[in-house]
């Protein structure tokens, strides 16, 4: 077994959806089951959105921290934060479970062609490059309705998790022309239901928490 | 603000439980507003009731860590492991936030002088203790109510939260002859309905949670 250590707190309550979603997915019937996890739940990382050179310093500093308390695999609860994946590996010298590579994997694994992408302006920069490096096609929101998801995100993030909350981010979703559509904001899963879409929805944090038990459980 | 430590796994499920109670004591409308809380969720912590030698220097070790990814103030989101206070205490150099001191202070609140305690033989042994000195009379199982708490909690550790586990926990609630009660084991409340029961519950972990946010916060 190994320990995880995970950076959250973009926002705190994705992390804790994060940490519930490694819980289920692990085969447990007693305390001793589970694999140790280190969080540092950080709600003061600058804003990763608004103030992109301020935040990896204080990642780079977060992941050394869970380095040092005993993780031995690094994973990010964050797919923006995953902007500043190899400072994170330099600083804290562990592996990262890349949580893009394992959602666009899965788009590819699933048969898509045309891939959706739902998530900050960084994370879907970072997912189109991903998915066109294996050959799949990012499909992303035109920048009138990239806004309208970064206003549904804030709220999110504020603890509105209401039905008008609800019902934008599933227009948002019927709205684009793809074969698969991945998840790609720790939000999203909070407020989206894959029932209701015709597509399948890549759940990119619940992909990440399955294939993190699965490499801390050997 | 200060940054809190919790030292947590003591079961998996019940630190998520207490994170969550963290969070929902935050007046939050942003990322921002969250405490930063550094957690490490140890299920392979030496088993607290069975192997109780062995805890200490695991604890010990875990609360140093914390410190050193930068922790300002600890929390033990196990009733059980605070007969390691001191020794985590000394092992940090950090100030640790009682939860059996607060949930006793709590029964003094609310005007209870005979007040039960559910919890591991451990746990009843320090609340005990801690109620006696407050003037107050603790209330406790006998030995077969108190064999048949261990079993539940086992269950609940494992993941059984049906309603044969809920009635029994009701059950034995209902037989004490006390004031008020204390769930002084972080299972409890994931099966006790306080609203079952006649006399006030004062749920220890919910209680440790307002007063670590109201620490932190300042």
């Amino acid at each position: 077994m190994k320990s995880l250590g995970v950076l959250g707190g973009m926002g705190p309550a994705a992390t804790l959806d994060f940490l519930a979603r490694l819980q289920a997915a692990t085969p447990a019937t007693r305390d001793q089951d589970h694999i140790r996890v280190l969080v540092d739940i950080n709600p003061h990382i600058p804003d990763r959105n608004t103030d992109s050179a301020a935040a990896g310093p204080v990642l780079g500093k977060m992941a050394a921290g869970l380095a040092g308390a005993g993780a031995e695999v690094l994973a990010i609860a964050c797919n923006t934060a995953h902007a500043y994946a190899d400072l994170i590996r330099e600083a804290s010298g562990l592996p990262l479970i890349d949580m893009i590579d394992i959602a666009c994997e899965a788009a590819s694994d699933v048969g898509a062609r045309r891939v959706g992408v739902l998530g900050t302006p960084t994370a879907v920069a970072l997912y189109s490059a991903r998915l066109a490096g294996l050959g799949l096609e990012p499909v992303v929101l035109d920048e009138a309705h990239q806004a309208r998801f970064m206003e549904l995100v804030y709220r999110i993030k504020a603890g509105d998790l209401g039905q008008d909350v609800r019902d934008g981010m599933a227009g948002l979703a019927a709205g684009m022309d793809a074969e698969a559509l991945i998840a790609g904001c720790t939000e999203v899963p909070l407020v989206l239901d894959p029932a209701a879409l015709s597509i399948p929805l890549l759940d990119a944090g619940a992909l990440l928490a399955a294939r993190c038990v699965a490499v801390c459980s050997q």
